[in-house]
This record gives structure tokens, sequence and C-alpha cells, in this order.
């Protein structure tokens, strides 16, 4: 099946999963490209793909084709790729001992860093607050370089796991510019959350209530923060070793 | 004095000051925003500055005002700020032990958030390659959030620089994905250059030529490679405890 024109319904359908409302509503997603189609292929997200006209990429899905047009009309890349992935999107369940809590993270860059750090540094479960920017905006999906599909993901606020996993042992890490314990001199414990929060305003108050204890990372004087995903980054990277 | 056309040929040439060929040229940049208004000034760039007309901003320099449409004509900003700040280059001079080497980084964030941790993480010199993103480039500047105030930054090829560090005894070390010595079991040194290669094709050969060692950073097969910015971050993070 060839589509060639960008009036046909399934297409303008398709253009509306740029949108969170029609993505959440249909619980799906695109992605673009062949590296994250692969990806999604390899780990059972992807559902249908379509293809540029005489390209090739035999995959065991059901595959369409498209023109040109109809490939920059979907796009929302300046150069756009010759395959467009059509994935289901996945819950997945708390589970495992090292957890990763964002709390309202808005920059999608930043949400796919952290993806890739997490899956870099053996985080079993990482909960999006449900005011985090949205998972599958394609700038976070791009960020993540196909990690995205190799992270058990949920999203959840914390009044509605935090109780359980209190009570199941956890302990629970806020993490703040200066007050606290120092990365360096923490403790290792089997089975934490790490909360981290805002790009401008920290972690949010009702966060700040779950917590066992707070840790900053050493730094010079001269520099107020570091960016999210770094700090995230470093303190999974100290927790891994 | 109040600009109030885009015509005029002071505000032309601020203009030109989005190009790097005309920043190259005159030896000058924009910032905007009070933020980084402020931190040009308190460091000794800022030459003069452009306010927006009712504005208040009292300091001890130069004050232009503008129109509303001066402003919008010479902002890089979504939403236009109120004061642009017109700034001298300053090159720094290669000094101290702890150096970063920047190999053809491309991306204007990852850049940005590399002199945050640098400044974070008590780096002395910051040493960008010539084929590197321009320092200048407004979303460098911005992502750096004034840091580049506060780091001492030097342009140079290493092959130019190379040579008379070695042979004064700074050990040089590249970083590769999977290859060299553990970041974990690294033994610190007091006079060292980090080398951090570009986004898609890591160190050039050139540079590897000069690495004395290489050092990774350990992490879960799933990710092939961290994120230049978080990469460089977690390394010097570990090199300044």
């Amino acid at each position: 099946m060839l589509y060639s024109s960008i009036d046909n319904n399934k297409i303008k359908d398709l253009k509306k999963l740029h949108n969170k409302k029609y993505r959440d509503k249909k619980n799906m997603f695109l992605v673009e490209g062949k590296h994250l189609v692969l990806e999604a292929y390899k780990t059972g997200y992807l559902k249908e793909m379509l293809l540029e006209e005489n390209e090739l990429l035999p995959l065991d899905v059901m595959t369409y084709y498209m023109t040109n047009n109809v490939k920059n009309y979907l796009s929302e890349l300046e150069t756009p790729t010759n395959v467009i992935g059509i994935c289901n999107k996945k819950e997945g369940v708390i589970k495992g001992n090292r957890i990763v809590y964002l709390d309202c993270i808005q920059d999608p860059g930043n949400l796919g860093t952290i993806i890739r750090s997490c899956v870099a540094f053996n985080i079993d479960t990482l909960i999006l607050s449900r005011d985090c920017v949205d998972l599958y905006n394609s700038k976070v999906i791009r960020a993540t370089q196909g990690l995205i599909f190799h992270l058990n993901i949920v999203i959840s606020d914390i009044n509605e796991f935090g109780p359980k996993l209190k009570s199941d042992g956890y302990k629970i890490y806020g993490t703040k510019v200066t007050h606290g314990k120092s990365l360096k001199t923490l403790e290792k414990v089997s089975k934490f959350v790490i909360i981290m929060g805002n790009e401008g305003n920290g972690i949010s108050e009702l966060s700040s209530e779950f917590c066992d204890e707070f840790i900053y990372i050493d730094m010079n004087d001269k520099c107020e923060s570091l960016n999210v995903g770094v700090a995230t980054s470093i303190i999974l990277y100290e927790l891994d070793k």
C-alpha cells in the first residue's frame, strides 16, 4: 500500500500523533529514522511502519509505503528520514531496588539524557510525575537515542506510590543544591529512590515530605547548580559503583 | 540616547553580531537578559548595554536605550528580554594543573553544560579546538547560565599546545567508550589534560596520538555511550574528589 496524498485519513491521523492529547487517546506514538525504528522493533514497541517508496527495510511488521510529500508532511525533522515507525505505548510497573523519580522535569533534552543515564547506570524503574514533559515527545525520544525502549518507565505521582515504597523499606533521597549529605560520603543502601526536581524550582514540597535524607554534589561556589541531567547522571554513576 | 529605528547603523551593526564572522572581526558578542548582563558586568566583559526605554539597571557602563521594535529586531529569543549587553571577547591563556580539551564539540547545549561543569569541578583552563561550535554562539552562552564569564577559556588546537604540556609533565587522558582504564580505578595525578571528543566520532586521530592513557566510564552494555556533556561532568566530578 502506497500513500501519496496528505489528505488521506490515515495520514492525517498519524500527523495528529505529534500532539500529546492524541497520543494519550490512541496510546500510540511515532519515531523517525532507522535506528529508532529498529530499536522499537527489537523491543516489541513497533506496530507498523511507513517506508519511503523504493526503500527496503525487511522487518516482520505491517509495512506501508509513502511518497516524498507524505514523508515531509509527517516528519518533524528538518531533514526527514525515510522511515517512520508507529509504536504502541507500553507502561511499566514499579519494580527492582534502584528507582529514580523525576518531579516536574520540563526540558525534553534533559529527560532524554536522564533516560540514557538510567540505562547506563542500571536503574530498574524510572518514575515520571504527571507534570513532566511528555515521554513520547519526539525531542525526548531522539535525545534518548533509542534507550527509551530499554528502560522500565512508569508515570505516577509520589503521593500514589510513595507510601508503599516507604513501607517496603526503600530509602528516599531528595536532592538539594547545598543541603544535606555530600554524595561523596553517602553510604550505599540496597533499595533506594532518588528524587530529582524541576529545572528552575527543584523538588516540590510534596516530594520533600517523603524524603528520608537530602544529598548534594560538592562543587565550586561560583557554580550555583548543575544541569539536572548532569546532576542525575553523576548521582547514578556514584550509586552504581 | 534612545534608538528607535532598526535602520540605524549602530543597530544594524549590533544585529550582525549574531553572525560568527562578524563577532570574530569585531571581537565582540551580545548577551541577553539581566542575569547574563550582570555576570558580564561583574567580570569585566560588559562594554555597553541597551536597555528598553523606561527600564532601570544602574550599572557603571555606557547605557543606551531602545524601543520595543529595536529590541525585537536585535533579540534572538522568542520572548525578548529588556536588556542586551554588548561584551568584549577576552581570550585566556593556558594555566593551572587541571585542563580540559574539547576536540570538535558541535552542540551548543553540550558546550554550555561542559562550561558549567568545568566551573563546578574546579577546572583551571578549558581549551576548545578551532572546529568546536563558536563559544560566543548565543545558545552556548545561555546554556552556561553565565558561567562562561567565570572560566578561563582558550581556543587552540592540540598540535599547538600539546607538545609543551607534555614536556611540562601533564598527563594527557583520552576518552573512549570502552577502551583503556576504568574511571573508577584511575589514580589521581596533579597535572592533567582530559580530552573529550566529538558527539558522533569521538576524539580525532591527532588527539589520540597525544594521549598517555585512555579512560572509560563503566556502564551497562545496552547503553552505547553517554551524552558528551554528561560524560565530561562525571569525569570531572571524579577527578575533583
